[in-house]
């Protein structure tokens, strides 16, 4: 029989995906499992976007441009205006299908195989398999519990710098962490790109959601990174479509927009339907995300005061996006996880929580940790509290 | 400013791509350009895969499973079964983005930077950007417009075997020549792999575009090679609906449907749209086929036939796809479709062929050869026939 490619071995599982068969034990078992391990909103999508999918006219479903519908492209441009960044035109962006294929783009521009990208840990765990698709090794900095997940000290950062680095990489407001970056933060790396000729990339998918009156700014707005700054971004959380699988690549620099546009082109076009829905959406008004905001503030209160409550757990309250990590009182984050799902219940419920270990890529981090995504509804996430203080009551694992 | 990755600097334009501004100046001079060169079909998407889209009702456009709807999987299923491929199971197929996805995952998931895989050139262009995407090395081996491109013998396989090759690759019908493979050179394939220890895939999208009352013969059908094949598959051009961008990976290696599977899982699902389309497509009854085979048949009679009938030109009559093959008597065909473009009209008309070059990876071969799709109606092609004839006798380059 012939081989499986060393990639492939190598490639990771979804640390999300891990647990679903214990999930479905549970609920073969008649349990309710409430689902804090992924981030698929239970948000609706704004009615203007399904309304343009009912809409359609069409009677031959024909390629569209590579780089995505002209019309889009500019509709996003005057998106981008609206959220405080300029001085876009529609040639320094690609649109993708979701911020899964502009990631692969970004690291087929402007990296080989061999090469390296520094990301801040805990970071999104599908980061590790879009570099080994391309062949890129993703180097760890550790950013900490304790410090809420702040930018690591830029010492932390140059200690790992070698020749083959050619990208420092973030998550802002970040996944799984809900840490929004401050604008000093993103000046040092700018200074620290600049100094040694990196890019600078963003994932800056979640630029909607920052709370308590905090602001989110994007690498596109920082002075002088013109040529270094790529941004991916993505509709998926934005307006609830993870489905849709739209998102875009942007940067101003020429040369990474026209290798990244020989890659779209391999690939022939973005998906036509969603991309008209997610045309449509960019008429979403402020009161959507003015509402969406408010309910992921509340239920961020809920979940993160009510951990904080539990005696032995501790839970940074995260100021951007819908996730929030834990600390929890147990010998391991995993088998807790596990337990909760093969053998708790509360009242025939129970809870499914994103082992942290995944989100790290140093061996070692984060055993104690898991991942929660706030996108249920306030009582459920009430609920899912009560589950979780009783079961680490119950836990033969815990550490109290 | 930041290096480009070799990769990003070695990828090739697409052949179809590079003709696109001198098409653009034409147009502006108000001139009528036939597009002989894509395949793009017009023909009619199947009404109920539109009026499924129109028909949803959907209040969060969630993600779907990483490998497509169960229900499509099913649906597929069924439908592999009724074009003779049977005891597949749903296990046996990955839902993807387009074809192209499906040849990165498959890329993946057999093979690591430098190794190899061989394909007959001329070939599809895009494998060389899938080759590139994945560091992979596209070794290719001769068919020849003599023979109408039929399959090269085995021993210019074998030639070109070495430790790094991990597969054999076939488009067929072909993309662009139109070849339907016979059974016995498929028998051959098979043969040379197990030899070897080797995968075969191949892409067979055009699977339903076979003419003249021949038979596709699909690899998944030829006995010992459950382990070996690897079939792409898409409903772009079955259906007409090539900006759905939905395809399938299928194999009965277990091995190589878990790799592909952690790859698909990376980028969590294919666009959800799409996918309701694609899986009411399925519906599609014969009489859709049989109209759209008899169009083809009589477009390709027109183009072929015309061709042939102007003096210096040689185009096989291919029996599968859309597709056509033609040695043109001129001294370069990418200079003679330049100047089609740029230069020449009949009657403030011209054509847009995409030279043969592209298809080609050995440099020198096919110089005077272009690839012609037939995805205009009979009328068109018909004077396109004449603006071509009229051209070779106007073009200063023309040798005879």
């Amino acid at each position: 029989m012939p081989a499986i490619s060393i990639k492939g071995l190598t490639m990771p599982e979804s640390p999300i995906r891990k647990l679903v068969p214990f999930a479905e034990k549970a609920k073969s078992k008649g349990r309710h499992v409430f689902h804090l391990n992924i981030g698929q909103p239970d948000i609706k999508t704004p009615e203007v976007a399904l309304k343009a999918i009912k809409e359609t006219n069409i009677s031959v479903l024909e390629y569209s441009h590579s780089a995505g519908f002209q019309s889009y492209r500019d509709g996003l441009v005057a998106y981008y205006k609206k959220m405080g960044i300029s001085n876009l035109t529609s040639d320094d962006l690609i649109v993708t299908t979701g911020g899964s294929e502009a990631i692969l783009f970004t690291l087929n521009s402007i990296a080989d195989p061999d090469d390296e990208i520094i990301i801040p840990e805990p970071f999104y765990a599908n980061y590790n398999g879009f570099g080994i698709s391309c062949g890129v090794n993703v180097v760890p900095v550790t950013s900490r519990i304790v410090d809420e997940f702040a930018l690591p000290a830029i010492e932390e950062f140059e200690k790992l710098i070698t020749p083959k680095t050619k990208a420092i990489m973030i998550c802002n407001p970040g996944n799984p962490t809900g840490y929004l970056y401050t604008k000093e933060e993103l000046g040092k790396l700018r200074d620290l790109v600049l100094k040694h000729d990196l890019y600078l990339i963003a994932d800056e998918v979640y630029r909607e959601f920052a709370y308590d009156n905090k602001v989110h700014h994007s690498i596109l707005n920082l002075d002088g990174l013109e040529e270094n700054a790529i941004v991916i971004d993505s509709v998926s959380k934005r307006y609830s479509m993870c489905g849709a699988r739209i998102g875009c690549v942007i940067s101003r620099n020429k040369a990474v927009m026209a290798t990244s546009m020989k890659f779209a082109q391999a690939r022939l076009s973005p998906p036509t339907f969603a991309q008209i829905a997610a045309e449509a959406a960019l008429s979403t008004g402020p009161e959507y995300f003015t509402e969406v905001k408010e309910e992921y503030v509340k239920r961020r209160d809920i979940l993160v005061d009510g951990l904080n409550s539990i005696e032995g757990v501790f839970c940074p309250k995260p100021t951007g996006a819908f996730y929030a990590m834990a600390q929890l009182p147990v010998d391991n984050a995993e088998r807790f996880a596990q337990w909760l799902l093969s053998t708790f219940e509360k009242d025939g419920k129970t809870v499914m929580l994103a082992p942290a270990e995944g989100f790290y890529a140093t061996p070692g981090m984060g055993l104690n940790q898991v991942r929660l995504a706030y996108v249920l509804n306030q009582e459920d996430l009430i609920e899912s509290v009560e589950i979780i203080k009783e079961a680490l009551r119950q836990y033969p694992g815990t550490l109290l």
